[in-house]
């Protein structure tokens, strides 16, 4: 039996009475949709010795986990690779490449499977086979320099594993992505992932030291000293190449010492405007929190109604016009002083403590069992992001929504502001809406309207989920003709015979 | 008249007595080497529209500013470009480029023509002629973002135009390398060059957000948003490109505010290593100045002999075991705090107050002028860099430094870190001796056992010297075959006819 679902459905909380009575009051009520008993898989068509075939396995290396994903598996029919081969190191994957490079088999690499744009769909190209191929006994930490602050992983650890290792030795990697509880360090430098705590900790791309990949046409071996000027950081080609140049089999990632204290306050401000300039202040003065995030009045209210706040915090937060929830988290040693620094550049935060940040804190890896209750209740439920310019936050964050609402009438649009960056910050929409008899088609129609908004409005396709199949077409918008050119170059190079993950990343 | 030296002549203070008797006492005299009164070039065999193919102007485009440069200068005859052409825009580039690729002539981007590593050699390939691409025509700031604190250039303004431009608006690139002065935006970008305040403001490859290359093959516009996911980050392909891809004509930085304070403070540590430690503790602690520069004790004793140090001064330094100098500099407005924060985790430095730091700042570009005196006085002197992770500094610094001892018997060898990060730091070396009946010959026999030392501690061959023609040997060490193939298959799709910088970066 696979499970249509995310991560451990023991942990699924189910909608209280009075979340299903605000859904009923927003967006209206729809049929229950609950999931199919069982996923169906189509025959393997596979021939190749040491794959795992049986569809069980098959089923369970079908699709990532986006909305569209959690749609079809929750049909009760996907398709799916042919087989799954888990190859034991780096020498395993590299002949495991050529055999499939000579036989004509496509190759999806598969860490934690967490990918919400398609990343792992079990395309075939032109290739009557696909495999799977498995990370998961790539599961060690090779290496570790406390002296340089830099760790050595194989792809598959997942990122509680990578943390308790390191947490042995007083390190952290500080990566922590909503995926945290699954995704892998190879996920994370094919993606380039960014954490909740990206704002202190950097975005993955930004820790990767070193990179291992094993390719059709051989190894690169990536990251010498500590910076470097010799040539083009070829690095930056491996991350984010979604596995359609090579497998990436070692990552030597930054690490840092365990913080000794971690705070995360609860804050609103009295517009989104006002929230804005302040994670501006804070970032562009070098003081903001390792935690950054800052709710629009939509993303606020749909947090009270679904929280169950009490009519007197209500009444408190409409007394002081408070419209916009933020977390702030700073961790570290100095976090009082550096507290008072944020806040020292900050108009018109308003403290609602320490309680209301260790909630968001407490359930920060928990969207995605919600998203399970309210898939099961027949709404549709998906995110999608970019990253802006300062000077362009509010108009992206405007277009989009309008793109949104105009695609999904009657939906509930919401997005919070995080990873800030001296230039800019990311955009993170949330979408609630009731589905259509063609789910499919309605949020296909809905991401393109805002896809298009986000490159009209000189925004990037995306700032942390990658491009997978879902937003391959707007490469094109996103690097222009001749940078997808590049690519196609560079994997003409590395994977002549095109089996790794074809339709993939290049339009 | 070509001037076969550094910048502006009237500048050089000549080498006071006791600086050359120094000199005669730790490498021995020599015969002084004056430069020869006049530059000849060959005759032009260009045939081209529109290209200056005077002598004088050639000379001038002749050469970059490495040891061997000035040696093939001072001689009296080089090499040179068959013209020069000095494009008005970016649609001129393009242009310049589709008719060099068809006429089969080979071009060299050339920007302040500051390289130490033969970037702008005029090299012709398989061509019958080659030309100088003079950028300095395209020197406008086009656009500033005062709110993304963003600032977009065009490649040809220099360091000082730069920040004159933007210190009118109250912001700063920060960016100051020791040949600041002359060396350009486009030329920052295309080397991946690192300021003397890089620990602060960071390296150049950092600082770019945005980018515009023209390429025989079309255009490429990289950069959206504050920070993306979208693939691999194409932009990395560029920076560091050393324009064997295309010409860079757009540079989108990031910018500061000018800082308030600036405070440049001399320190001493009594042991290499013990400073080496004191640089590992701030940066890893996140508390290091924006300048941090530390000498080994030969250059530390060499500083204080070239500088006229007093009796007084070198018997308190003694009895104070002080033995390795240091400069700290902070930038902001908050230098106080951040100075305290800085020592609060060191042990064992001793400050000696603003006036050496100061003096540092006064004299931070003039290393040129003085190598020109060093050369008039038959001295070898030239320096190479290169970075290392902590954990191998040590024994890097060791190993390079042997390499060129041993290359160049009664050679000084000295050396500085500068450049932190939390992984690791730069080495900076500067070599003192006496030249040989070949100094041609010497120097790269030296160098090559220096850069095979590098390559073989881990350490990489360049931290911000860039490749050009004299390091381009050792890339096929740096990033593996795979990844010279990598770059052979970009630049095959960006310069088919393989026209920009023949044997330059790639082997």
């Amino acid at each position: 039996m696979v499970y249509a679902g995310w991560g451990d459905p023991t942990r699924r909380a189910g909608l209280p009475p009075h979340a299903l009575a605000w859904l009923h009051r927003e967006i209206g009520s729809g049929p229950a949709r609950p999931a199919a008993a069982s996923v169906s898989v189509p025959p393997s068509r596979l021939d190749l010795p040491g794959a795992h075939t049986d569809d069980e396995v098959r089923a369970r290396f079908a699709t990532g986990s986006s909305y569209l994903d959690l749609l079809a598996l929750r049909s009760g029919s996907v398709d799916a690779p042919d087989g799954v081969v888990s190859p034991a190191d780096a020498a395993d994957v590299a002949a495991l490449l050529r055999d499939c490079s000579s036989r004509g088999i496509a190759v999806v690499p598969y860490g934690g499977g967490t990918s919400v744009v398609g990343g792992v769909s079990p395309l075939r190209g032109s290739f009557s086979s696909v495999i799977a191929l498995d990370l998961s006994r790539l599961d060690q930490l090779l290496d570790v320099d406390e002296e340089s602050l830099t760790a050595t992983f194989q792809p598959g650890v997942r990122g509680p594993e990578a943390e308790r290792l390191l947490n042995a030795r007083g390190l952290t990697l500080g990566h922590f992505p909503q995926s945290y509880e699954y995704a892998t360090i190879g996920g994370f430098a094919a993606t380039r992932s960014s954490g909740q705590a990206s704002t202190g900790y950097g975005r993955f791309d930004e820790l990767v030291l070193g990179v291992v990949v094993q390719t059709p046409a051989g190894e690169l071996r990536l990251g010498r000293g500590a910076a470097s000027a010799a040539g083009p950081d070829l690095r930056a080609l491996v991350v984010g190449s979604e596995g359609v140049f090579g497998v990436i089999t070692e990552v030597t990632v930054r690490v840092r010492r365990v913080p000794e204290v971690k705070r995360y306050e609860g804050f609103f401000f009295r517009s989104f405007a006002e929230g804005v300039a302040a994670l501006r202040a804070m970032e562009q003065a070098g003081v903001a929190p390792d935690v950054a995030r800052l709710s629009d009045p939509d993303e606020t209210r749909v947090q009270l109604a679904l929280s169950g706040a009490s009519r007197t915090q209500r009444a408190y937060l409409r007394a002081r016009r408070a419209s916009c929830f933020a977390v702030f988290g700073w961790e570290g040693t100095t976090v009082t002083a550096r507290r008072k620094a944020s806040l020292s550049v900050v108009e018109g935060a308003l403290s609602v403590g320490t309680s209301a940040g260790e909630k968001w804190a407490h359930g920060r890896y928990d969207g995605p069992y919600l998203r399970d209750d309210l898939l099961d209740a027949g709404v549709l439920v998906e995110t999608l992001e970019t990253s802006a310019r300062w000077s362009s936050l509010l108009r992206t964050h405007g277009s989009v929504r309008s793109a949104l609402a105009g695609a999904l009438p009657g939906a509930v649009v919401m997005c919070h502001v995080s990873h800030l960056y001296p230039q800019g910050a990311s955009l993170y929409f949330t979408v609630l809406g009731r589905q259509s008899d063609d789910p499919v088609g309605q949020w296909t129609a809905a991401k393109r309207a805002a896809s298009d908004a986000i490159v009209g409005s000189g925004a990037t396709i995306t700032h942390h989920h990658a491009v997978g199949t879902d937003l391959r077409d707007w490469m094109t918008a996103e690097i222009g003709p001749l940078g997808v050119e590049v690519l196609r170059s560079v994997k003409a190079l590395l994977d002549p015979a095109g089996i790794l993950n074809p339709g993939k990343l290049i339009p």
